[in-house]
């Protein structure tokens, strides 16, 4: 028997205690992927109430209070309006939530940032309320604050490619910031032909790169030229969004009715939309290669679900799903289509739907022919609805079944939230269970400094150095 | 090491057995979806052999029967005239059985209705089988006596919108059941428009209804008259079966050309089919809103794959597996077309493909609006081919995972005979299980009546609520 | 805490080691489907580098120096040229494949046919190295000395309709091998009707079975010539491998037009493609039917996925993967149309992506309806990519929770390496500890010779009876 989220938390057996605590705890955190606002971090942004911070920008949480009847009333437009109401909503439904992740993310930050080892729930919502609140007027509460004590070293931000990039270059030109904030670069619109936007979004982007987009060449022309402003300011990765995997083959003359339909506006259907996007993509992807970026694709969603909601409170609000239709099989011909010619990049696939897991860590071993790159095409992390206990596991097994687990690199948090970075814990502890179990278990040696070598490796350095990033420049 | 199935079965940790015998235990039974045909209620049925109770009508266990290499003409065929012969290759079948769900409900039903403990083999067939058709002879061993010793307190029944719910209504008036027998609509012929017996199943229900069918909106209405007979005797749910699940919109003059087609015997195409049913369903999910019944829906499965057998002993007989092709994300608009205009009736949600399981959790929270409302849309209970330690305890997982545990309905038997309550015992185990181990490993606090009270509400008071059964009127 | 790999590996508590230890590691191996050359056994061929014997033709190893970084200059182009070059990069890799079952199978065939103990790793590299290469000096490390330190006693090899099976009727003729060498039926080349070869290969069967080949009807009958061949032989299985389940019903015509096709070099589109392939199959099945042959049937796997790798080193090589899109549902059709006229044989199922695995499993029962035969329709084992302990684990579940346990025939090899028979070893300690911790947990009947029977089957004798194999003739 364990006690309750003690510094032990996850950790069942000697082997795996050590590895966290020896080897993993002392690491710092890169968090490559994540969706926080830069400008928060420029502003070092302090919080009044802890409603605002801890369920202002967290729509996972949201879920768990509409799943127990709040009214969106009582929820989303509350929370700068009557903070303690919305508190109050999330400690009572809390302790129905056993199993789920957020009972146990909640429980780190409130013990991690706040101090309180006490179980939230009705009985204890008012103190807890009121020494939380107390506890964000210290200065270490900001959002830098929260970096350092996090140990973060190194964040990626989502970013668009006709963004200024403004706040990341005052970051980095602020002596006092001692965190690296890198952009990512997410052509998402640019791949959305079939959006009503896209024209629009078509004329900034040649407005911000100069470039004149008049056919398929000119628009790539433009995106190559952000791409080049993004590796400036130090972009090292790009990160795509897909519902499902694409792979569809196209000649110029068909990219080049795509994008003049779309530029005037016309209809582009579904079948011309998987080309187009094939065809950016392929292109996107030569360009990371030869800059040496890492280029990640995730898939497996369906988002929005919920229209009156989306007309109501918009995207990213918790009404997105798993798609049982990613058909992770198209991505072995589109990462062949940039091997066969020496392209293909340094690449990390992700799904959604847990159930492509396993596909995709079979896939990932047939393209990596490039010497000397560990790891080169890898099943990344499991992130949102995957960020489980039983997902990670599943993650990890699915990795370690079918590849090297020792050359995987690791969690990220996908986060809007300052204090999220305890999900990084969540992974170390669950990462050095796994393979603490297996030497408990007599499947991997008594080997104490090599199972600790992997440990660091996925917790840290594998990142580094797949990444290329170049952390002690900031320090 | 535990000894086999004593009364701590299943739970391997201290807070699991409290959990079980404290809280589960006693609690009473509701069992919301099952085939038992309420006329042996009525009749208070009595079995002469132990063979016909046990093994006549349950063809999950003529699978395993079949399997062993037994065949039809000593299985179903003899079940009447050789009782001792099937009950003897069931004997010989079991003990190979390791490790399936049946191994253990056919011993629990050994041990909780006819009071034996030993393992059913080849050696213990002869006693075992002498003990329970001696046993067969006391009046509790009935179907109402059965009822009783299971402490079931409400079973809902699956009904075809045109029966006549006779049997229904006439044990709510016997005041000597102690039992309430609900109806289930389930409006599975009205919806198979493709199928060859469709327009004499219109012509039936018109009848019955009233209303002249010379179109959708009349064969609607048709349905309506038929809901609203069913509330008045009782019936708080709807159930639906589904090969895959289904969302294709369509226009007045496709779905009254679909109608007219099929009631003057001219074929149906797959493609209108889908339209006709999705329009039948979204018509009938607000009227269930408008009423407060809950609407379950099930798909994931092929039915009568044996073509040869279906023509010897008809459907139902063991012949169904799991369907690879459910396409669990149309649910997703499914749901949004009733969700938009605020139609959107209480939901759970059952795919028989357990891939489909985290689709479906991670679906149910987009759609959960309505205030006041816990746990809206749910991912069902695992049954059928999911009816497995393992299956339900990935559901449990699923659903823990994505949305609140508290707040699920819990198990259903979906069985034929009434041995089968012991179902609602293995899945009381395995919860109490999952809660205990959460508890034993540290995971969730160690406090027994917060998490007793999730299990009793699993068990049924969510049921009871979620319903609206009324219970108490009928003792 | 258990020891690394010590003699109770894998088995957690006292039934599982009394299990393995008593009743399933005495029993010889029947490895019924795997892909040596037969030509090896003949000439009794001997190593003289163990880089040769163990990383010679194991395309699965090659996977992880490829993803550890190793060019393929330094890979499958060095292992005649450079055998320590290639040994010192796996010996690099390998402690990275924490939790990978070839960190597992390469210490057991260190362990059972070198002697060595330790741990292979850069340090202990060269030690290895320089021991296993003296070790290969001894005559019992000819492919014959393998086998029979295996103690197999019949090997099903994997053989072209086309092929002459000299090896095999050589071997049989041979009095000083103890090993039974069948051939296995595997009329891939028959059933590709779009490859560029299919004429080519259509003539060279025409040739060798004296049939002349001018239609359908025609390709089937040389089909069945060298089907009667090969049952002369001693073959009595069949193998055939799917990207995905097929079943297409087709017209005479239909199939006449796509050999006739085929056979003048004009293309066949994918449509028709599969209605000739379900044909053949078709026709195959009521052959191997009426001969009492095992149909084995494994789909779910993409195939040459790196085209340039292609190109350079031909298949089976590494590049290929699950396939997301297997469509196991189709096989409930195609096993139901031979069972509608009494022609299903004896049938195996296998996908290579797992999440197909229950599907299948459900699909079984439905099939079984041959008195006498034991597990007629059969979920096959877990082997290629899914030959790890989870996928093992997973297996056994799937086969326990839908049918009879029981009566599984076991494991298989698939491999190129006469060092592979440990893969058995693997097997049955997983399948031991399987049932051993049911009995553990009170789950299954204290009743160790009753757990040893279905052990002692599962490992030999099911295998046995299943394919009516002639051991004792040869010995």
């Amino acid at each position: 028997m364990k006690t309750f989220m003690d510094e032990d938390f996850l950790l069942t057996n000697r082997f795996a205690e050590r590895l966290y605590h020896a080897f993993a705890e002392p690491l710092p955190i890169i968090d490559y992927h994540c969706h926080i606002d830069p400008a928060d971090i420029v502003q070092d942004r302090s919080y009044d109430s802890v409603t605002d911070l801890w369920l202002g920008g967290d729509h996972y949480k949201w879920r768990l209070l509409r799943a127990n009847g709040v009214p969106e009333e009582e929820l989303t437009y509350a929370i700068k309006d009557d903070p303690w109401l919305v508190f109050k909503h999330f400690a009572a439904a809390l302790p129905r939530a056993a199993g789920n992740p957020i009972y146990h993310w909640s429980h780190l930050e409130l013990k991690r940032y706040f101090g309180i080892d006490k179980p939230l729930s009705p009985e204890t919502a008012e103190e807890i309320y009121a020494r939380c609140n107390e506890k964000l007027k210290e200065a270490s509460m900001s959002a830098r604050g929260l970096i350092a004590q996090s140990n973060v070293k190194l964040i990626c931000t989502t970013d668009d490619p006709i963004d200024s990039l403004d706040e990341h270059r005052r970051i980095d030109a602020d002596p006092t910031c001692n965190v690296s904030v890198l952009p990512a670069f997410r052509p998402e619109k640019a791949m959305d032909i079939r959006d009503a936007g896209f024209a629009d979004y078509a004329r900034k982007l040649a407005e911000v790169s100069g470039v004149n987009i008049i056919d398929f060449p000119s628009f790539c022309e433009a995106l190559d030229v952000r791409i080049e402003y993004f590796h400036a300011v130090g972009c090292r990765t790009a990160d795509h969004s897909l519902d499902s995997a694409i792979y569809a083959e196209s000649t110029p003359s068909e990219r080049g009715a795509a994008v003049s339909d779309a530029l005037n506006g016309k209809p582009v259907d579904a079948v011309a939309a998987e080309k187009f996007r094939t065809a950016v993509l392929l292109h996107l992807g030569r360009h990371y290669r030869a800059l040496g970026w890492v280029m990640q694709i995730h898939f497996g969603v369906m988002r929005n679900n919920n229209a009156r909601m989306y007309e109501k409170i918009g995207p990213n609000t918790g009404f997105d799903a798993m798609n049982g239709n990613g058909r992770p099989e198209r991505l072995a011909r589109f990462l062949d289509a940039l091997e066969r010619t020496g392209d293909l990049p340094k690449t990390v696939l992700y799904s959604l739907n847990p159930n492509d897991s396993e596909i995709i860590a079979s896939i990932a071993p047939c393209f990596m022919t490039d010497g000397g790159i560990r790891g080169k095409i890898q099943l990344g992390a499991a992130w949102w609805f995957n960020d489980t206990k039983t997902g990670m596991e599943k993650q990890l097994t699915d990795c370690a079944n079918n590849s090297l687990l020792g050359n995987f690199v690791g969690m990220l948090t996908d986060s809007r939230s300052f204090l999220s970075y305890v999900r990084h814990e969540y992974f170390r502890r669950i990462l050095c269970n796994f393979i603490g179990t297996l030497m408990d278990n007599g499947e991997y040696p008594e080997d104490i400094d090599m199972a600790g070598g992997i440990v660091r490796d996925i917790c840290y350095f594998n990142t580094l150095g797949f990444f290329n990033f170049d952390i002690e420049a900031k320090e």
